[in-house]
């Protein structure tokens, strides 16, 4: 079979339910799709539920389905992600923890689990402790800032185990927990002392820094503790060039945003962020196209695109600033679809996830998708929403079977069986 | 994500095939749906398949799946299932088998593996034998009369084990078997030895039962055997409040079907059964209707409410029963309708199964679902019928996908990642 090359664009949580707001049509419904409409019509659209209808996903695990990578199952939890996505780079076998700042009081009983939740200082209370930290018994620790009360802790060392509890009480007015083994194996018993040494040797540092001294003569409560939950040490996951069975050789990947970011790179994709992508709903979009098709012209097999904007937007309940994100997502489509050559080239464009603008995150519902590829059967549609999508050629594909027919397209699976 | 309140009408056995009596048309594209018609103009319809395509549903399994929990790999069989459809109260660890009083001979050789089938004493045998069998080894003993000849037979106690053989040789004219371990655990050895101690003592106590003296001497086969088959060990299942990544306080179903009740209860539901609510085609669905509005009132976060009538007439091959029983569902669907509050209350009306009253057994066919959700996309349609639901919005969802989709809509399920 003829290898094409590929181009994903993914606007993320594209897709919506009916918008009061907007006389109970939804963002796309409105959407002016003539930039992108003479490819569409010959295009098959369909619709994508990136783990399984009924389940909502995150952005990785969706990420991770939209890649060939099933999650269930395969999926290290929360801890991990949310380092990546607060800028960490991760190796295999690390092991992450979600943590928040917090306020204790004598004999570490929580006073606030959030430490008051806006903390101007958080970024620099980070820096202060990765300066002084250093290793735990030859465990590396590193702390990455998340937001507001948020960070992620990375541990790294030889033969780490996630198999321990959270110190975190999840209640307020009981002493920070203990870390104990979850298991009988003797890396999880050093893993849960390396977690207490940690919990300690950070109150200690909190306690002597003088940002908590400013803040206790403001009459603001001290930062002066981490409270830990959601271990999970991070999986090794086939690289998308070189996965057994797809013939990718390179592959790129063009956002902003961290945690999108952080998935392509431990999947093997180079990672680029060209100017004036922000990952956010004033992002440059037209940058990223004129980048997306430097790539494919430097002859990447696969170039993805992602564009935050969407799901900021939704995030924020905007409909109005939604559909302004798509209409220029529209356009950088449409700029990449005029200088690709359609003749060699698959393009997809759709969601990673849906996040209604109604409900403001992350729903199950399953998202629109769009698939040009030479040959493909045409549904003949010059646009593309939540209804249309219902009926084409697609159908409804769940988790890795849009990538399974998307390298497909390409000419880029192998057979299964003879 | 605001919680709503979830409501969830069944009509057990509901969908069909086109129906030569009723001119080649079903019972719900017969049904008046005008009582239930503005809320479903409303709705999302769609098609579910409770198990998987080509798989023929049990009513348990069926509603295992309902509620969250794939049966398949986490079905103990049916022993264990027909007990609670005969009204036992089961424990997780119980081993359960389906049994029938038989009559043998001499040496324990098989006359008739239904001991004649129509045994009008059965419930008092039933009753004879629990009052004498006791426990054997350790092992408390309980007989529960299902139909006709058909009877369950649990074991309670530490550490039983299922894997063990049948005694019901499924053929006349051979002896009783005797039960042996299938498995090289001393549980499997110690259970068998178990049920064939519980064969002999009922052999011996039926063969001195006054009642038997008596069908000899009216000339009818004596009942004088109980044949065992089946066994399955009781599964513990998650209960559906507090379940992992769902939130749920409070749930209620109402039903008047042993088995139904059987199964909400070890799922954890509190099982009510209204006044007038029977089982049958007969059963009272206004007073089921009531029931649901007032636990509703009460503020259970899922209510629902079982018919079994729809299914009866299925299985006696009535079309035109089945069409007056789900138009007396639509009325108390449209009862409860009107007394939620549709800005925050999800409400489904679906079956568990398709019992087509052509075939008068359950079929794979998909079962037609009505999903109203504040906000879900609306298909406008104002009846529900097998070929309409074929073009809803909810497409066609499979086994504890609807489930996933319910609790989605009702915000009450957690995202799988960051």
């Amino acid at each position: 079979m003829r290898e094409l090359q590929v181009v994903v664009v993914v606007a993320d949580g594209l897709g919506d339910r009916p918008v009061p707001e907007l006389g109970m049509r939804t963002p796309l419904e409105l959407a002016d799709f003539s930039p992108v409409a003479d490819v569409l019509v010959k295009s098959s659209v369909g619709l994508w539920d990136p783990i399984e209808p009924g389940v909502r996903p995150g952005s990785d695990t969706a990420h991770l389905a939209l890649f060939g990578i099933n999650p269930v199952g395969n999926y290290p939890g929360r801890g991990p992600f949310e380092a990546l996505g607060a800028g960490a780079s991760l190796q295999p076998g690390d092991v992450a923890f979600r943590g928040n700042f917090a306020t204790v009081g004598e004999g570490m009983v929580v006073v606030d689990r959030r430490a008051g939740r806006f903390i101007p200082e958080a970024r620099q209370l980070v820096e202060y402790l990765n300066e002084r930290l250093g290793t735990i018994d030859g465990v590396e620790v590193r702390l990455y800032y998340a937001t507001e009360h948020r960070v992620a802790v990375v541990f790294r060392g030889e033969n780490l185990s996630d198999a321990v509890s959270d110190t975190d009480p999840h209640v307020e007015g009981v002493r920070v927990l203990r870390c104990v083994p979850r298991s009988g194996d003797p890396a999880a018993t050093r893993m849960a002392e390396v977690v207490n040494r940690f919990t300690e040797r950070v109150h200690r540092l909190l306690e002597e820094c003088p940002i908590n001294a400013e803040r206790r003569s403001k009459g603001l409560p001290p930062v002066n503790a981490i409270l830990l939950r959601g271990a999970g040490r991070m999986v090794k996951y086939p690289p998308i060039t070189g996965r057994q069975g797809i013939s990718l050789a390179k592959a790129a990947a063009i956002s902003a945003t961290a945690l999108v970011k952080g998935v392509c790179s431990i999947l093997g994709f180079e990672v680029y962020t060209p100017p004036g992508a922000t990952g956010d709903v004033r992002s440059d979009l037209m940058s990223k196209a004129r980048e997306a098709v430097d790539l494919y012209r430097k002859g990447y097999d696969l170039v993805y695109v992602h564009i935050k904007g969407t799901d900021s937007a939704s995030h924020d309940g905007n409909p109005k600033l939604k559909l302004e994100v798509i209409e220029r997502s529209l356009k950088a489509l449409a700029y990449i679809l005029d200088r690709v050559n359609l003749g060699s080239t698959v393009v997809a464009f759709l969601g990673d996830h849906t996040t209604p603008v109604t409900v403001r995150d992350h729903t199950s519902d399953p998202v629109p998708v769009m698939l040009y590829a030479p040959g493909v059967l045409p549904d003949g549609f010059r646009e593309l929403n939540e209804r249309l999508a219902r009926r084409g050629s697609l159908g409804r594909l769940r988790n890795v079977e849009f990538f399974g027919v998307l390298m497909d397209y390409a000419g880029r699976s192998e057979k299964f069986g003879a």
